[in-house]
């Protein structure tokens, strides 16, 4: 597992590849129960969300310590790609992207602005990982997995050290640390970071019903194949987490939970009336689990809000509503 | 006119009335001219806009200069009077806010959450004025001007500040400012502060093409009547500035230009599209006006995002188009 001291190292290293991002107060009247509620606004990340930061961690870890290698390659559901495809230019490296035919379109429109190799292939997230991997194989690329990855998480887990240190500025005591869970590598780090310096601050993971791999992996004690249903929250659907995001998730997590997609859109609307802020289904989930069970959260709840990279039909579809 | 010391001194007693907003670069493919440009988020102020500081600093400056006035006025497109009647509610003062009939919907909804009274009459937002003042004389009420005040435009200043001193912590170099123009109480009080602390910086106004009092004035060479054509940017729309907020601009601002409502719309789907920002036609007019003229701009921009309190079926068709 990774230390305070490597998290704090490397997020010195990843510096000048990243943003430091905004925490906000949620307007109150969003939150009927009289708990505060703020918003970590990784939406605001370089690259649309917090996948750049697990990136550049890679990236510059892989220059160090296999400089011989100069191109990498992932699958992605886009983020993650994006966050690599930023990282990948900014060191002067290579990079293949495979995102699978199903991605969110502004992902795949953010995506062909960088100097990178695209491939649109596979009919969702897992198998868009098997075939980079496949490519990785033949052409001796770098596979870099999207979130099981020590390197990856370590560069999440900044995001955690990030909010603590902002919290404390602020003055703000904040007590339960909401975060979307996909297959488990910004919950992995950010709780890891944030356990070894305040473990008395809760760390809540929260997942579509129709994408519960993690919660299922938990339940069941392992890694467990967990069938897809429709989601908004494309960033977060994945059929398996692994035994690494797994044993973070045991050894930092309180406890991960499931709201439905109807939460998750109320809680785009929400975002969308009181803030002003458009964000991605799978960021709006944290918000989600303070709106629709309230009693889950602590008196001063910190959600995460991811990315931003959301296609505006579906937005538009909220507003009329 | 206001100084550097009273600017500071008011910052400071207003500080738990206001919030600190972030400062957040713009994604750099919105500006294709390779320019850099800088958001003050001011729509996440407390009360959606950054009314509330102006208002707060004038109510704390009554409590202290007229301890016996317990009540207050104002006429108001809707973001002022929000501001006035958060302020008013913290410190326990009344407060009866006149907004014209054709105010943007969703102000008018937030302000019916407050315990103030609501007078919703007039045809814009120079009527409802006019009834606040008489209201005001009829029941020897406080009257507070939205924006010709130099205790309102103390308040603004602290904007100004804020981002000097933000800017020098993130070690941006901002080397021009972009201010909207209503009745120019913002851009006195944003261009007083930064004036007196960096000359050197650029203070530019903005206006709509069809509420271009300020404008007019400066041409002129002082106050004259102007119309008001069809716009999106209600915040904006007022037919008159005031010899004093001339002063000010007059004094402070190095120029105040024009841009296209369709210039404003761009700006506003530039916002969604790149960082998520839902905000006000009024706000997105100091974007409008680096898009749409970049060469006036300098190579590190910074612009005020005024305030969020839009009619969402706007953003709808923004969002069609």
């Amino acid at each position: 597992m990774i230390t305070l001291d490597s998290i704090q190292k490397r997020w010195q290293e990843i510096q000048p590849l990243v943003d430091r991002t905004p925490l906000i107060a949620l307007p109150v009247q969003a939150n009927e129960g009289g708990q505060r509620c703020w918003l970590k606004l990784e939406n605001f990340q370089r690259t649309g969300s917090f996948k750049a930061r697990g990136a550049a961690s890679k990236l510059i870890h892989l220059q160090k310590s296999s400089p011989d290698k100069t191109g990498v390659i992932t699958g992605s559901a886009g983020n993650h790609g994006l966050g690599l495809s930023a990282a990948a230019s900014a060191l002067g490296m290579a990079a293949t992207i495979v995102v699978p035919r199903n991605a969110a379109a502004p992902k795949v429109a953010a995506l062909q602005r960088y100097p990178i190799e695209l491939i649109l292939q596979g009919a969702d997230y897992d198998a868009a990982e098997e075939l980079a991997r496949e490519i990785a194989r033949q052409r001796g690329l770098e596979f870099v997995h999207a979130f099981s990855d020590p390197e990856v998480i370590t560069g999440q887990a900044s995001l955690g050290l990030e909010i603590l240190e902002q919290s404390a500025a602020g003055g703000i005591n904040i007590d339960t640390l909401i975060v979307p869970v996909g297959g488990g590598g910004l919950i992995a780090g950010v709780a890891a970071a944030v356990k070894q310096s305040r473990p008395q601050i809760r760390v809540l993971g929260v997942q579509s019903a129709t994408s519960p791999a993690m919660f299922q992996a938990l339940a069941q004690g392992r890694v467990v194949e967990t069938p897809i249903g429709e989601t908004w929250a494309d960033g977060l659907a994945g059929r398996f987490v692994t035994d690494l995001t797994l044993e973070y998730a045991r050894q930092y997590v309180d406890q991960v939970f499931l709201v439905s997609e109807e939460a998750i859109r109320r809680a785009m609307q929400v975002l969308i009336r009181t803030t002003g802020l458009v964000v991605e289904a799978s960021a709006a989930a944290s918000l989600a689990l303070v709106l629709d069970q309230p009693a889950v959260c602590g008196s001063e709840t910190a959600c995460i809000l991811t990315g931003r990279n959301v296609d505006l039909q579906l937005v538009r579809q909220l507003i009329s509503d």
